[in-house]
């Protein structure tokens, strides 16, 4: 059986397996119930989920609910992978769901010795703007700061008389403290909105999150006569590949990891070294055809720059076939990167002056 | 070594060697540095304490310090050992402490079941009045709910990372998410008026209670470079007796009980039952003497219902004497606790009445 750690670096490459060993429900299954499913899903980044259809049946019969995320301000940096969260935040917002944005400030000030202070500074000059740019809509998220959220910390105490010391390690394996709090103040989390209104949530994580869904879960079960909650829906999203093909894209492997933002010509220099498909000749490449299936530029275009499928699908045909070589195409990728970044900075700046619309829960 | 569990019911008995094991410090060193001891403090009750001179120097130099203390609004009786709490609270108030008290109104409703709003009515209505009943000024103390107070719980997600299971375990025994949050959110309360003003504090409880002060001291020398907060102080006493010698005085054995409130002749009916410290005939206790170091009734004179220390020798020196038989001292000692139960009742009623004095921290 896979053991996911929220917490670790391994990459998983077997998602069928995931699928089967959690028993999560492919995205491929729900494509038809969901209302123009976006790239991610159409394209299986978004691989998989947990009660998709009471969050299908909540939009189509116009009921509501939620989504929910969160933002830890550690550093002034976004990772890919926030990327796709946020694709699917903005997807769910755009199919009416209540948008609420927990910025982790206590977790940052207890894993990364940021203050509160600090905290909040860069969630309001960067993340928060960020998160706005990527997609969400500034008049119709709710943020809230974790050390100002009583009801999540709440819920978090209320929470930790359901769970055993051997379940923790079961669903997390080695323990601290520290991990304790930190996932129970996410169940705290994910089901704090249903403390005001009742209706199902969706948590669109990483698969390397699902031990939270999975804790979360459990508890909703545990506390049925207290609170009734709805079991909280995920979507799953893959890894992003490194671009060096070495492992996941991780910020403690430089060659790997384009952050947002980067500098334009820095993140074009990364594409441009990235691990192709190509074969060991330009001879061999136009009689063989590339593999993009191998290839971290055609994956960094499925997962993150090109939304449009024909052009995706051309790409893929073409490199088949020989047609289009790793140069040109690496030239191509290297644009919609610098594209990208520029375009990423615009949307920040212009994101940064919505600060009047900015909703908090406190 | 003595294992002291903070949940657990056994008694303890050699308190000496609970001072040598755990490095306390002894009250009766003590003596002479605090203005005018309390009876508990002067026969021993209040047996040891830790960091006692930094708040004996405070009050000499007139310097802040705090005092905390807090209550658990699971039923509407107070326990004996409570009382004796809330003298030590009371004597260091006079001396000027700031005195915080606690609703563990979190922690209620995670062990008990018992909602947020059943407590707090539950404070507002018996728990408070009780505590200014027993001695506390209302004008001088400031009140907080756990669920309420913000600094506390993040603080014991922050001390969450300086801890390790291990640890936990070799202070605690075993142990449950549940019991590491609580022991954390002890220690936030512990700590959190130095948040306001750095000074020294004092926490008075029952031995069984020192693992929370020992870990809150721990986390005060791991946290010097970011809160530099002073290590705690504590007062610990001893357990009370239970009435028929059998254990210490624990709710779960009712004929060992004596709650407060009571009903007055309920309460006195039960002291007529108590354990004393007679001989096996009348004649034998005339020729002989009592034993008063063995009288459970005598221990309620020294720890709760006699004040006075020349009339507690007198009944001492006439009981060893074998002057005091047991049946007319057990009529004064079944009066004593009518009056107790009577006087207590009154202050009560008079104590509701000051609500409006109430302050509360938020």
């Amino acid at each position: 059986m896979n053991k996911i750690d929220p917490w670790g670096t391994e990459l998983i490459e077997d998602y069928a397996r995931l699928i089967k060993d959690f028993g999560l429900e492919p995205m491929e299954d729900f494509l038809s119930d969901f209302p123009k499913p976006n790239y991610l899903m159409r394209r299986g980044i978004v691989f998989a989920g947990q009660d998709l259809k009471q969050i299908a049946d909540a939009i189509k019969e116009k009921k509501p609910f939620y989504c929910l995320t969160g933002m830890m301000p550690s550093s002034e940096r976004i990772h890919f992978g926030t990327k796709t969260v946020i694709e699917m935040v903005k997807y769910f917002q755009e199919q009416k769901a209540k948008t609420f944005v927990l910025i982790a400030d206590l977790e940052s000030a207890a894993t990364r010795g940021i203050s509160l202070k600090e905290a909040r500074e860069r969630a309001l000059n960067f993340y928060i703007p960020a998160y706005i740019a990527l997609g969400l809509d500034p008049k119709k998220t709710i943020f809230y700061f974790q050390s100002e959220n009583d009801q999540v910390k709440n819920l978090a105490y209320l929470f930790s008389q359901k769970i055993t010391m051997n379940e923790f390690k079961a669903i997390y394996g080695e323990i601290h403290p520290s991990r304790i709090l930190s996932a129970l103040a996410q169940a705290g989390d994910i089901l704090f909105p249903q403390l005001e209104e009742k209706m199902p949530g969706v948590i669109p994580v990483g698969i390397d999150q699902s031990p939270h869904i999975r804790l979360t879960r459990d508890i909703v079960r545990r506390t049925k006569s207290e609170f009734n909650f709805f079991l909280p829906s995920a979507t799953y999203h893959k890894f992003v590949p490194a671009l060096d093909g070495s492992n996941k894209m991780s910020k403690s492997n430089p060659n790997s990891f384009i952050s947002i933002p980067e500098n334009p010509i820095d993140s074009g220099k990364k594409m441009s070294k990235a691990l192709t498909g190509g074969r060991n000749t330009i001879e061999e490449q136009k009689k063989l055809g590339g593999i993009p299936e191998k290839c971290m530029v055609f994956e960094m275009y499925k997962q993150h720059l090109i939304e449009d499928d024909k052009k995706l699908q051309k790409i893929f045909d073409d490199c088949k076939k020989g047609k289009l070589l790793c140069k040109e195409d690496k030239e191509n990728a290297v644009n919609l990167m610098i594209l990208f970044q520029q375009d990423f900075q615009k949307k920040l700046d212009k994101a940064k002056k919505t600060r009047k619309q900015w909703k908090f829960f406190k």
